[in-house]
């Protein structure tokens, strides 16, 4: 039937079989699962149209959809729930348009990022938003969750560069929102609430995004110290010399280690903590210059201009993704923190791995606070898993009371709502289930994702 | 009574006489009076408490409460409409807090845009976004309307510098929306729905700003050209070359002889266009190379390197505002086109103000599209008004046609609102009405304004 694989529509209620390991492999994203639910479907919609006639079935079976791109989010927000079906929009992946004068593309949902910009730099064009996982997830899953990535103090999130929006609603009518050009301010801007809202509030079918300028020059700086803190002063310092960096990455002695175990490097020998930055554009050079004027007046010991390792070790840092390891629990964090805080909350995490007897390391997107912490113990540690909650608990407490957020950039999804009400007062999470409701008036939206409420069987 | 001064809420529904003249002086802001009513009463609260204790005695009265900052909106947004109370929100005027390290400011809503930016640059710190009313207009008042400016095209608007919201609530409650840090991703993003949203979703009584750089260096470039064309055509030309500049302003030859009859100078004689072009930041110089050689390619008459004339008229352009002139009625525009259309829009508009025998100028925000054509006609011309009417129509459709908005910066307010269901379609009003009901079920905040539907007297 028309445009929709693995599932026909032949009647109310029917779906076609889909076999039990593609309903496994489209249970979950790579967030940690809290309640397994495989979906009773996968169905992957090739069109518009073919969205809209999913969502006009389900609204009319009160079927809860789970709405997905590649499936990289790691905080649960594709995780399936009970009865639904997964929505996968990754072969709607046609770029529509991409006009270089007007420095915008339209794509549909299911573009790879990486796939975009390959795209844009034939024009001299980049899409800046670029989360670690831009080699494989999928636009249309970047903006559900407004994903942030490495060059976001310069370039801003997702949000930033997204200028309209096609969306399919809860009973299955399609909408455009936002406009093509760079300002407009003709409404509320449902546009921004769209982006974030992991799928809670409509099926995003189509993208309208800003291009930017792919820099005439890059240059990267690594420097290593001694200790985290004089690294992270080094933030503040760059900032203070008024350069804002591309890319400003902070590691600390223990992801050091961790690099060298996973290629053979010896890093962690040069230095307790590394700070890397990326400066771009026609300015490139003398920010750059600056930057090992600064770090170097701290102690830092900095790499020489036009080095080769300093990029290198950048390429290592991006694609660093912490990669499950079998004897071993491990919990990743996402909170950001006011930059000053970076030092004093760092130096927290620190407190509490010792007091926890949990593993430790830290890897931050320096330039706006936004912190990755990683806790592990070995699995065979009795009581370890415990310790690891306790830890993580505690990290992300301290985060809220130094004036952070619980999720700079990876979203609330399913495995941080325990939290959200300690971010956010019990009038502003009411507001926001009143506008889930708005859209979403039966719940069949990706129940039990974003916001609390609306999980499977819970009274609405 | 406690923090409001002009109200004394001494029981339900007894308002303090407002002296005539400052009713009538805080009736409308600095847009087309489309109904004229006076309110009943204008009130300065000065404290968050104090615009609780009118928001509570307004919902307890179903009183309609208009806020307003500093009244330089140009779209209505803050005109009184009949029985209502004007909020004034000038007396809220203290920068709370100035962070250089976390480069975030708070303050309250009445602070005015220089202001802020004076204190900011005492920390070598801006605040970014430069409506043209910067010196006079209000941080609340840019949320409120989602200000834009000369800076937008590579600082982004006031959405983008806005970090985090407190609101009052059409009940009297109060809440916070967003976060400190740059990042976050924690439910939706009701900061983004609030900033833009003219006073009709709740009040805004704090504001956490993002602060950037002041630049270590700003270039500026003046191009005349013989014909418009030629001069747009420069806009995607200095794009080609990669150069991101701070401000890009394109000014057409009536443009050029009102400023000669306000200043007695004579650019009109060297020029159809002027394009002006401030490059800022550690690239500055190298990017105004790049601009002026590839402006004068084109045939552009190029000011020299740190050309003081060139400053000069960038300074006369940012304060060139229309003010009214006594024998002339006049309608101002504010547009956005997708910039390869610039040329295109232009020449229509040229054949317009032909057709309907009006006169014309135009200046443009280039760099993002944005333009705002001005049409007029002497007063003392039969029928003129009408035609004025008609061209004005013309170019907002007509630029719709074009991928454009009907408003770039300046916001709906009252004015804009019969233009907006050309622009969206009606499902898109209808969520907008039903999320403002969520935020304002009895409709007491702002009625008539942003979006269509709760207009005095209106079913709603």
């Amino acid at each position: 039937m028309n445009a929709l694989h693995g599932l026909t529509l032949n009647g109310p209620g029917r779906l076609v079989e889909t076999p039990p390991d593609v309903l496994a492999a489209f249970a979950t994203d790579q967030g940690p699962v809290l309640a397994y639910a495989e979906p009773r479907a996968v169905v992957w919609p090739t069109s518009v149209q073919g969205v809209q006639d999913v969502m006009r079935w389900a609204a009319a079976t009160g079927t809860a959809v789970v709405p997905r791109g590649a499936g990289t989010g790691v905080s649960g927000g594709a995780h399936a729930t009970g009865g639904c079906i997964v929505l996968c929009l990754d072969r709607m992946n046609r770029i529509l348009e991409l006009n270089a004068q007007d420095e915008v593309a339209v794509v549909e949902p299911g573009v790879i990022n990486a796939d975009l910009n390959a795209a844009a730099a034939a024009h001299g064009l980049m899409y800046a938003p670029d989360p670690a996982s831009y080699r494989t997830s999928t636009i249309g899953g970047n903006v559900a969750t407004n994903a942030g990535g490495l060059r976001c103090a310069k370039y801003g999130v997702t949000r930033d560069s997204v200028l309209a929006l096609d969306v399919v609603l809860a009973d299955g009518s399609l909408i455009s929102t936002g406009q093509r050009t760079f300002k407009g301010v003709a409404g509320y801007d449902l546009t921004g609430l769209f982006t974030g809202s992991e799928g809670t509030l409509g099926i995003i079918v189509g993208i309208t995004v800003r291009l930017r300028y792919l820099p005439v020059a890059i240059q990267t700086v690594a420097a290593f110290f001694t200790d985290f803190s004089t690294a992270a002063a080094g933030v503040l310092a760059v900032g203070a010399a008024r350069v804002q960096p591309a890319i400003m990455e902070l590691l600390d002695g223990a992801t050091l280690s961790a690099l060298d175990d996973a290629h053979g490097s010896s890093l962690r020998s040069r230095g307790n903590a590394l700070l890397l930055i990326q400066t771009d554009g026609f300015g490139a050079d003398a920010e750059a210059d600056v930057v090992r004027r600064v770090l170097a007046a701290l102690g830092g010991t900095v790499s020489t201009e036009g080095s080769v390792e300093a990029e290198r070790l950048l390429e290592l840092r991006r694609h660093s993704r912490g990669d499950a390891i079998a004897h071993q629990f491990r919990v990743g964090e996402d909170v950001a923190v006011p930059r000053s805080a970076l030092v004093r909350y760092v130096a927290e995490l620190e407190r509490m791995a010792a007091q926890h007897r949990v593993n430790l390391k830290v890897v931050a997107h320096a330039g706006d606070g936004n912190l990755h912490p990683t806790f592990w113990v070995q699995a065979a540690d009795d009581g370890g898993r415990e310790r690891l909650e306790a830890a993580l608990d505690e990290s992300i407490t301290v985060a809220l009371s130094m004036g952070g957020t619980i999720t700079g950039e990876h979203g609330i999804g399913q495995f941080k709502l325990p939290w959200l009400p300690q971010e956010q007062q019990a009038e502003v999470l009411e507001l926001q289930r009143r506008v889930k409701a708005v859209f979403d008036p039966v719940g069949i939206l990706n129940p039990g994702k974003a916001i609390p409420g609306g999980e499977p069987g819970e009274p609405r």
